[in-house]
């Protein structure tokens, strides 16, 4: 048996467990070229959300009654593709599904004995990609700045704060919980960090922690968050904007105070960014991910939930911020 | 006699005549290296009601109870600095004053014969620079591409079309007359122009009027307007926040639709655009301008009102959308 989970229905606000379908049909037969994948872990990440609506996006939505894909590592447990062998670890956008063939196009081998197999789903994989490229290519820290990051207990933003400190900058958390919060000081280095759920003003709790203004702000969550870190910038600030998790939901469009205005004030530049316009950077930035982790200046955080009938569950999970980090599956 | 035109009270919400104060007094005595001007044409812009306020911004507001400064054409009348003499005229930030003594510090000869007087404050001014160097640095137009202006039959707006026309770019006007609307198109060469004030869906006459999406938004007005432009725009798209006349006398914060997952969605990038941040860039930019003037390639429209006791109305004329171009009072 072979279980594959499909979009069932488009999600009306908040995605529902009933949007999901779990379908069984049997194990494919590989031709010449294909190869036979075994599903490792799943990566549920917010972004997913965008492509079960109907909307013009960057990439086409998902189609209706037919599998889900996200990032994914498999096993190669059969391959007549010379590239691959039997017991060759693998990561590529692939289908939900527990078995699966591939001609073997747009993956990429993983080496299980240099890094965990999981972290090819986050630091070493499409977090760790956006938490340094969009911090790099639109961000630009200098040594000295301030970076705010918000979702900063989520999988890239615990990234992004990382680096902020290693390119010598001080960086300033937000997250829902105080668990979060002193997880962000304790484990990621961040210098100061905020609980949204607590903090009374969050302009002023902002300018708090950073008093010296902030020059660079890498947004995951959009809303009223991000509002209040607009009344914070400084000249020439850098807003990246890499996620609306705060949003995502809404069946309305959401309001937010016009950034216009503050964006005229300081000169300031907010740019949406999406990791894979920037693929022809993946192996410079994965090379200096891989030295930084190796070095020991680098940690990450994984969710971990077991088994292949937990996807859709984990994958609703996220607009909840049950994770701490990285959200994953172990089939 | 010499008049001078003070900021008597900071302005709360819309501007009014008596937020600003009339005195005279004496013309003063110049010493050596000084030079006396005699004011020709006041600048009044949509960007001096924000250094009336008394925000932080990217300069400093008016001082309450000084004299108002803004780009001014004068007469020198007499010279004991070197580098000027009688009958020369010079453009620069000065005071709203029939006469008034200088260093000679930050001011620009400019030269009658080549050009009229009034153009030093408008197309080879700090408008025509705005126009240029934010379409240029920001914009980044290519061939072919779609670019639509609000404010187009405003000073810079007028100007941003005919340059996008140059760069071989499709220019779609938006402004709040149908007289704009027909100048739009028969003297600046927009190929398509919307009344916003008469247009029943802006996001479906934009979609009419720019059929292959919004590539470049050179904003002047902020709004509802800027909203209507969102639904429109494509990926990578570049968006010029260079004014935002329509909330300039909010007393609240202005809202809108929030503009962070469009910019996702589409990669792309708002960014506030200050012409003073671009200083090393005036000659070219002049220089260029100059020959598109020259070779019949640019025309601009001037409201030139009389007399120095006008400048304050005319300022407040502005947020009425009465002027059409540059709006400039002839002393």
């Amino acid at each position: 048996m072979n279980k594959t989970i499909l979009l069932d229905k488009r999600p009306i606000g908040k995605p529902q467990l009933s949007d999901f379908k779990f379908v069984s049909d049997g194990v494919d037969e590989i031709s010449t070229g294909e190869l036979l994948l075994k599903t490792s872990y799943v990566s549920v990440d917010p972004y997913l959300r965008g492509r079960m609506s109907d909307a013009k996006s960057y990439t086409p939505p998902f189609e209706l009654h037919k599998p889900i894909t996200s990032g994914i590592i498999a096993e190669v447990i059969d391959s007549k593709n010379p590239a691959f062998k039997k017991g060759d670890f693998v990561s590529g956008m692939l289908a939900w599904k527990e078995f699966q063939k591939s001609n073997g196009e747009g993956l990429l081998k993983v080496d299980a004995s240099r890094a965990p197999l999981s972290s090819y789903l986050g630091v070493l994989g499409m977090t760790g990609l956006t938490a340094y490229l969009g911090l790099t290519e639109i961000g630009k820290p200098k040594k000295g700045e301030t970076i705010v990051v918000s979702g900063a207990a989520g999988a890239v933003g615990s990234i992004v704060g990382q680096i902020g400190k290693i390119f010598g900058c001080r960086v300033v958390g937000i997250a829902g919980s105080d668990e979060k919060v002193a997880m962000l000081k304790s484990k990621f280095g961040y210098d100061e960090a905020i609980n949204y759920n607590t903090a009374k003003n969050m302009a002023s709790a902002i300018k708090e922690a950073a008093p010296n203004g902030v020059d660079v702000y890498f947004d995951n969550v959009g809303g009223p968050i991000s509002d209040a870190v607009l009344f914070n910038i400084n000249q020439f600030a850098r807003l990246i904007i890499c996620g609306a998790i705060s949003v995502y939901n809404s069946t309305e469009l959401p309001k937010s105070i016009s950034v216009q205005p503050f964006l005229i004030k300081n000169s300031a530049l907010m740019q949406g960014f999406i990791v894979f316009n920037y693929a022809e950077k993946y192996p410079e930035a994965i090379k200096q991910l891989s030295i930084w982790l190796a070095e020991g200046k680098l940690t990450y955080s994984e969710t971990i939930v077991e088994g292949f009938d937990a996807i859709p569950q984990a994958f609703l999970d996220l607009f909840e911020g049950k994770n701490s980090g990285k959200m994953l599956i172990k089939i």
